[in-house]
């Protein structure tokens, strides 16, 4: 902490925004899972992981800084967002500084990596200190679509380059800080290179069962399959970051569960959540489906609005529902699909011309005839059953 | 078809674009359910139905004739879309000609239904031949994602205007005809007020089973599975119109046995097909599962591709397929997903200044730090089975 203040003195205010234009003229440089994986190996070097780390993570820290600034005035005037912001300064700063460092002085490493750590513990609160910006926003001047799509757009950008940073900030600090993980030996950083699956997908089910009978006191079973289309019916393992994986099944088992007993409330029996986990030929899909009524395409949207969601609480489990769902949502993001292959490479916002348009475009004319998407009423016609 | 060459007569070529420009100005009026039945409801109306069709028919034509006009250059210039542009240009002729007619002269009445049938078999081949033109166009000049994507947009809002149009004509003829259809005497025009969705799927089922029989001399089972959230098991029925719903599912069975026996070549057992027929609180979702060991991720946007996919007959398989997907794809299309409300209404591309930027831009950055999608080559640490 007193690094960090040293660091703010030196760093005068008026500094930043040269920081942020000189970084966010780079783009960020993806990392293949192989290169993770590298850092970790036996020759793994922590000069070179500095020497990477001191220019690569001011770089994407800068390129969403710059996406920052393009969020409505008013909601850059919101108390959270303000907070927020200086987090993102404060610690690009303290990151910038250690570019005229030397690499050979084993003293700079070491603080370089509690550096790290005291940026990773800043940004802890990241993600509800910005649903808490957006909701004070949402609450003094409500909603329009174009700011609706704007937030959309920056906020799965947002949290996709948090994933990514602090990604990086974790492998380097847990691989260098000389001791290996005693209850993961073989884990290269929070990576798990022989990755259980079922397993995860089992923890992830434990403990969401335990928050529902705590609450509903019941919970739905869970009926696991496996199915690896290369034949052999030994449980599937893959290189990956067990962690993620289980917030993201986490918070599915969670909407699975309160949709499955908040259906079926009258009825004795609670129809079981069945987990599919299917290996193909390159991808691993993993498939939830519970008996729980389903979503109304009409609000399938909203489901995925971080500002359309109603209540505060919703607004911020939205926000961490979305921010779970971003990396197994295949549709939109492929290669934050399980990572199957070494191959397989980072996805990262960079803050360009394409991305700039974004923010300008005010909403347009719709290019089909869309009838309202008010609630249906369910006509005469509508099914005789 | 005298009639037809007399009304082409009167047109003079030059008055064509007249007549486009005119037209496309309106935007299509889509109609609810509701209002399909009523045209079929005993106080259904011939002179109203008339005096509607007559203005809304080249207003959808002229449309997406605008749109067409926006196609590459060497497209429109294949014999293939040459042919396809005279039959719209000639049907819009024949249309417009119907505005100066008397609406109570029983005569033009009957001219009129006569001329919506010429069109609709003036337009039959229409699939095939805008997809043979897109070979053509292939073939000759390679594909380019700028094209590929404008192809694509284009071709989605193409078939979705042509499926209301023919919607519109077979409506009309079919009511006003004087006759019931002896087959199903319920029916509304081509609605069935009380469509039964499971026999739908069977129906299906079975002439795909028949295709897939002769070519492999095998086939998969089907597992049909209703699923009534309103609690009832009586048999789903909802307001549609069958041989939509039935050339969607045909075309799914198609694809889902190919890849069953494709894959289980070498097994004894075939797995059977899955259809999971589901009412929800608004809406009825048809999902159908299969064994075939499914798509990579990083195929999956080919696979919708018009142009991308590879041999001819491919190319006009796969327009026919999307052209059925269009139809029930929910993530695209929601007014198109199984109308189960009277309220439901079409959904029609309409030309405008959106619809005209997306043919006008070009390829832009983008805003993703994205590695090519190239296949990855599964590393060692892939997963270890």
């Amino acid at each position: 902490m007193k690094f960090a203040q040293i660091m703010l003195k030196n760093s005068s205010k008026l500094n930043i925004p040269k920081q942020v234009d000189r970084f966010s003229k780079y783009s960020p440089s993806p990392l293949s899972m192989k290169q993770f994986i590298d850092f970790g190996s036996a020759n793994a070097c922590e000069k070179t992981s500095f020497m990477f780390l001191r220019q690569e993570l001011p770089v994407r820290l800068a390129n969403i800084m710059k996406e920052i600034d393009f969020l409505p005035d008013k909601l850059l005037g919101t108390p959270s967002l303000k907070l927020l912001h200086s987090w993102y300064a404060q610690s690009l700063m303290e990151l910038v500084d250690f570019l005229e460092k030397d690499p050979d002085d084993k003293k700079i490493l070491t603080k370089f990596t509690e550096t790290l750590i005291n940026v990773r513990n800043r940004h802890n609160n990241v993600v509800p200190t910005m649903a808490q910006g957006v909701l004070e926003y949402k609450e003094a001047f409500g909603v329009d679509p174009v700011t609706n799509q704007n937030v959309q757009y920056f906020l799965d950008r947002f949290y996709m380059s948090r994933i990514s940073t602090r990604m990086l900030m974790n492998q380097h600090s847990l691989i260098f800080d000389g001791s290996t993980n005693p209850a993961h030996p073989k884990h290269i950083g929070s990576i798990d290179p022989n990755c259980d699956v079922v397993e995860v997908v089992k923890d992830a089910y434990e403990s969401a069962k335990m928050l529902c009978d705590q609450y509903y006191l019941t919970s739905p079973e869970v009926e696991i399959k496996q199915v690896n289309f290369k034949g052999s019916s030994d449980r599937i393992h893959i290189v990956y970051v067990p962690s993620h994986l289980y917030h993201m099944l986490f918070e599915l088992f969670k909407n699975a569960m309160r949709a499955t007993v908040e259906t079926h409330e009258t009825s004795l029996h609670l129809p079981p959540i069945k987990v599919r986990v299917s290996l193909g030929s390159e991808d691993l899909t993993i498939k939830m489906s519970d008996r729980g009524g389903g979503v109304p395409l009409r609000k399938i949207e909203r489901l995925f609005s971080y500002m359309y969601s109603t209540a505060p609480s919703c607004l911020i489990k939205h926000t961490i529902c979305r921010l779970s769902l971003l990396c197994n949502d295949t549709q939109s993001m492929i290669n934050d699909d399980v990572a199957l292959s070494t191959e397989s490479i980072e996805r990262l916002p960079v803050f360009n011309k394409s991305a700039l348009r974004h923010y300008q475009t005010s909403m347009e004319a719709d290019d089909w005839c869309i009838p309202s998407s008010e609630p249906k009423k369910l006509g005469k016609y509508e099914y005789s059953v």
